[in-house]
């Protein structure tokens, strides 16, 4: 089963990275573009085939690795 | 609009620091995890509220700057 994870930063928490880019992009000549937020996006595939398990198993991964949950979000999406 | 954009390493090139998730992971007793990659997921807002202009324009952010398309693919999803 594939698992497709998704880490953004909370809301309210500063994204220096997103604001660099926001700035790169305005000074290429993008024009109009706002609220530049960076995350992570992590694929796995794992051997459980239960959908039930394999959810608890990289909320799991998230909680305990993958994610810092003081300042991140994370949302994961499997597909089998 | 918003737009998420999606950049993942091109399928053949190493990802090392999939590799070390992969590896952490294993470490921490998940077992049965292969095949991890990393890549980044960004979301922005944008003042053109045509959707095919939209798309020209984050296509040509993406080319321009945030992909490095010699080994990164990009995907672009709009929102209204």
């Amino acid at each position: 089963m594939k698992a497709h994870i998704h880490i953004t930063l909370k809301k309210g928490v500063l994204d220096p990275e997103g604001k660099a880019i926001g700035n790169a992009l305005g000074s290429l000549g993008f024009d109009g573009v706002d609220g530049v937020r960076k995350g992570k996006y992590i694929t796995l595939d794992i051997a459980e085939a239960d959908e039930d398990k394999a959810l608890k198993q990289v909320t799991q991964m998230c909680e305990k690795l993958l994610a810092n949950t003081v300042i991140e979000d994370y949302a994961i999406k499997l597909e089998a």
